[in-house]
């Protein structure tokens, strides 16, 4: 057995563990816009990265490094350092090489615009201005957001049976571009668990799946998405069931906050797929309904348009077939089986549902025990308007 | 050889057909929302229908039926009969039991509301308006319309060397819902060319692939997607290579309208892939940039921000590398190769290109010689206020 206690502290909560946000004048009104992660000791490091074929430059100069241990994460928004070529890597190499001695591996995570080259100057001069005595994690997770509307942090505290403890803390930033094969998004993890790196990755990899994996905004999947976990081992304590348990509730939560906080969205939705013919259909439905702009627009208007959720459940190249299908706002049936009963008191019933913050929508597809659940978000004027004119 | 002219008509066009449009009261204000086109003679059908499992009970009807030959479609907007069961089966039947006697099965086509039954009464009732002598194609392009700004017709006439003539003609209708693998389009082309059925369904099949399938609005696939080919074969004459030619010159036409049209939209964009590792990729790819939700609305901010459109290449899973990579909007060339040299000045000229109704976006990925070319529009703020509240 095993206690699981949400904590205050981010990034901080894990023994060892610093950091702190500036602002380095990358974003305008002097917005802090770098970041730090700072360990006592070296840490074994987990690492997801996106699957974009065009992946920024920070992500490839982590993958030549091989195998390694760090003590120290620069992480800037404003600046993708995206399709910026070798120079991209060579400007990370000179900004890297500015750290002060202490620092071992240091290693670089960006977010922001893509196709610009890293203002190297103001971050070598952001980073000086670096306290690595400072625990300030939500200055750290302020730092690293673009459009997000709010900073996303969770710490856990994990007791065990034998009276030894450890936690997992975490920050994470991502409001659009996010979608089922990673986002821009990034996530770092920071425990000081007494885990190995290959366990690590196991269950970062299997965790992913069902959280991050399963957010979409708007379908589209960035250069740069980032979930670096980090372990310090100072606790000297680890079970994997409990790890693996409070990791899987802080990277929910976090995927979770960012569809929330999905540019423009007013409504966080649970799209919950059971009875497909297998848990890959069930994931192709679930993702399909969470990316669908007829949906999404549906959504936005609280218009239980459950034609529309039927017709891409169908279209989604799933096994499927409307004498075998059920679909519910939260207890409200709205179709099934082949019935239909949707009057003016059922819509009015399922309209009610719509215009909840957070409401979950059943596909029932009556075919086998496939299952699978994504999280979505509706589509409005305010994303429009934020991504017409991103840049300027 | 053969000459090509465009001529009046649309789907009255070719000799012994005839249509019209009557409101039979399923729209508001008298509206056109019945059309019928009748031939004098049985025609041939070829034909291509939606992929979507829950397909509407019209696609059905037509499917249960074998082979056959018709001298009668019937076609209603505002209702999809889709989700509808096996009474939407049977409410076809009795629409059509109704029909006079020199009618031989006839088939009926929908659009609209998914998951109403069939206002029966009201279309037996407009059914008895329908005047089988009447060649009023306008008013059949218009009965069919659904959230379409303009209606959508084309014929051409097809002169041979032999100085026989045949005629093509068509209407259709689609504005949303349009995708890569069909879309709410009804496409009803008429043709006197002494075709048979076979040959006719191949070649509607091998256009199909470049013209409709090309098209995009909003990614999502519905449930009612059809496009149908009558020949009353009355000219007498026929060459394939001309047949073929003017047919892809119409669909093509046509599927362009459509995204012109699409709901919402201010810009007409055509992706122009090259150099993909095969045409197979070269189609993902555009596909992937004519359905991504940061490029679309890139588009309508008229903002050329090319990084979403080499991070939605990289996404698309194709083989790309940003070192071969290069991308055009029309002649403004704003990435080539691992160079970055989009300054202040070439910003202006590509956003002139973006001011532009009509223009097309040029990706070489510099891999091997796969080419696509795909069409799409912008999203805005009317894609979203035509879609949050389309029933009411």
């Amino acid at each position: 057995m095993y206690k699981l206690t949400k904590i205050e502290g981010g990034v901080c909560a894990s023994d060892g563990f610093y950091a702190d946000g500036v602002s380095a004048g990358l974003k305008s009104n002097n917005a802090k816009d770098m970041a730090f992660i700072y360990s006592e000791v070296e840490c074994e490091i987990a690492a997801t990265f996106t699957t974009n074929k065009m992946c920024a430059a920070p992500i490839r100069h982590f993958k030549q490094k091989g195998d390694f241990k760090t003590n120290f994460v620069l992480i800037n928004s404003k600046n993708a350092n995206a399709m910026t070529g070798k120079a991209g890597i060579s400007d990370i190499d000179d900004v890297l090489s500015t750290l002060p001695k202490n620092i071992s591996n240091a290693v670089m995570s960006s977010t922001g615009v893509i196709g610009v080259r890293l203002p190297k100057e103001k971050i070598i001069a952001g980073a000086k201005l670096f306290d690595l005595t400072k625990r300030e994690p939500n200055a750290a997770a302020e730092a690293i957001m673009t459009t997000d509307t709010f900073s996303k942090q969770i710490a856990y505290k994990i007791e065990l049976e034998d009276g030894s403890s450890f936690h997992i803390g975490a920050m994470a930033k991502g409001a659009g571009m996010i979608n089922p094969a990673m986002a821009t998004m990034l996530c770092f993890i920071t425990t000081d668990a007494d885990v190995s790196k290959a366990e690590m990755q196991k269950i970062l990899d299997k965790n992913i799946l069902t959280t991050f994996n399963a957010a979409s905004v708007d379908g589209d999947t960035s250069t740069n998405d980032t979930v670096m976990l980090l372990s310090n081992a100072k606790s000297g304590a680890y079970d994997a069931t409990a790890f693996s348990e409070a990791l899987h509730k802080i990277m929910r939560f976090l995927a979770r906050q960012m569809v929330k906080d999905g540019e423009g969205a007013t409504k966080l939705v649970t799209y919950e797929v059971s009875s497909a013919k297998d848990d890959t259909e069930a994931e192709i439905v679930a993702k399909a309904l969470s990316n669908s702009l007829l949906v999404k627009t549906a959504l936005y208007g609280e218009d239980p348009n459950w034609g529309r959720i039927a017709s891409t459940v169908g279209a989604s190249g799933a096994e499927a077939d409307e004498e075998s299908l059920t679909i519910s706002f939260n207890d409200v049936c709205v179709y099934k089986k082949g019935e239909l009963f949707f009057d003016a008191e059922m819509e009015k019933k399922a309209s009610e549902v719509m215009k909840l913050d957070e409401f979950s929508i059943y596909c029932d597809l009556g075919i086998a025990d496939g299952a699978f659940t994504a999280f979505g978000c509706d589509l409005g004027h305010k994303y429009v308007e934020i991504n017409a004119d991103y840049r300027t």
